[in-house]
């Protein structure tokens, strides 16, 4: 497999960066994960646009040609598996350690990656969250590698048996550690509004047009999780889990404990676009 | 220079480390600066105590032979300057990326360096500094690279022409962006109390030590912002600003906008410790 680092495309193990990088001495970084729809980059654009604007809530020179280095990346790879993921990474570059941002001349880091992937058994059976004490810090809306808090709920997850740690911030749920959440209440789609508290998700952003389309309404309003126990149905959107979902929060099931019916319209509907862009492509 | 990286000492500039370490994609990791008086580690056994410590916290494998690390560090560099730091970090390791922690055979990441440091003009002369709303995630007690808010506030002190940023959490203040924050009132030392919130710095300790010594009386209660004008003195503690007066809040002089007494005792105590660290390695 090829990757890039910093103006150089070569086989991933060869590729090594400096440990001075302010993205390992500090997480001053962003990043995206775009999925590959066999050789199709499925909504690229959205994705660059949100690492532009968060480059420059950072106030990190945005590189130019992320757009090529993408592409280049999948035509030099040619990738056989029906879906992949293109890892992108920008950071503030490497400079002696120092908190403060270094001189201008300072090159930021540009890492990309493709990793072939199976989409997951449980978006047709439903997973499991465990409900998480949201920890993070308040700027959850930029794509950054601050993920710390992200890594050490994932793992409770996977040591109670979930696929997901879903976070509860003052009473309310904001979002999962890797993925947005979703309920539906009375024939309604519940999910947290744009703030700081949570990332704006391309695929939420994608179901919310379809939710339009299909007629079901949105409501972009905290849940409380006190309230999930009435939820009719819960689900998780993400780039790799693409709309999984939610058949049990903590021990207790979601209704009757099966993919719920308006989750399974939305994954229709989804299937649609990744078929069109897949393609498109061609 | 010669640098430390997993099990290799070589020229700094010649160590690379993998893009798919966790402490790059995720700040998975924790570090720590410990101050070198000539060729002596002041309070080593404090700061791998507390490294060792932060490891357990992130369930990381303590790597064997930190210490030797250490002074090996210092050994094979003989470092001429009167001051330095050691920086060592440990992160998770390098692995295909996924939240998840990776399977027990990935070995934790070790890199460890030397730099030649300057003590400030500010020690003597006092430094000011702003305040900026906490928004760092709630585990601050624990040294981790997860360090993006304060890599931001310290910038928004520069761009101010603040030397520190000074973290302001429901009213009170925590501790400084690389620092710990302390201030006089009614003869008695201020300080946040060792919590979720705020760093046990090792510097902090040492003072707090010497305050009883010298009959100081110090009260670890968290100050109110508002009240800081009437301090009469305000101070920074950490690894490289050691005990720096702050004389300046914002656009507020604090008192007569000059060092304060019971911050140059403290000074004048602290050097000795220094002093003695140095002659006791000789």
């Amino acid at each position: 497999m090829i990757a890039y680092l910093n103006e150089q495309f070569a086989p991933a193990d060869s590729l090594f960066i400096s440990p001075d990088d302010r993205g390992f001495l500090f997480a001053d970084g962003v990043y995206e994960v775009i999925l590959l729809v066999k050789q199709a980059l499925f909504h690229l654009d959205d994705h660059l646009a949100r690492l532009d604007g968060n480059l420059q809530a950072l106030k990190i020179a945005a590189p130019k040609g992320l757009e090529e280095i993408c592409r280049k990346l999948v035509d030099v790879n040619q990738p056989a598996s029906d879906y992949s993921t293109l890892y992108i990474q920008v950071t503030r570059g490497a400079a002696p350690r120092n908190h403060r941002f270094p001189e201008r001349s300072v090159q930021p880091t540009v890492y990309a990656k493709l990793s072939p992937i199976t989409r997951a058994e449980a978006e047709i059976s439903g997973c499991k969250v465990v409900l998480v004490d949201d920890i993070r810090w308040g700027r959850c809306d930029i794509k950054t590698t601050n993920l710390l808090a992200n890594v050490l709920a994932v793992q409770q997850a996977a040591d109670a048996g979930a696929d997901e740690a879903v976070f509860v911030r003052e009473g309310s749920i904001t979002e999962g550690a890797h993925t947005n959440f979703a309920a539906v209440f009375d024939g309604a789609l519940y999910t947290h509004p744009l703030d700081h508290r949570i990332l704006p998700g391309i695929t939420r952003g994608i179901v919310m047009g379809l939710c339009q389309e299909l007629g079901i309404p949105v409501r972009e309003e905290a849940i409380r999780s006190a309230d999930l126990s009435t939820a009719a149905e819960c689900m998780l959107f993400g780039t790799t889990k693409i709309i999984t979902p939610v058949i049990q929060v903590d021990e207790a099931p979601i209704a009757d404990g099966r993919p719920g019916r308006i989750t399974q319209v939305l994954q229709q509907s989804f299937e649609q676009l990744l078929l069109k862009t897949a393609e498109d492509e061609r």
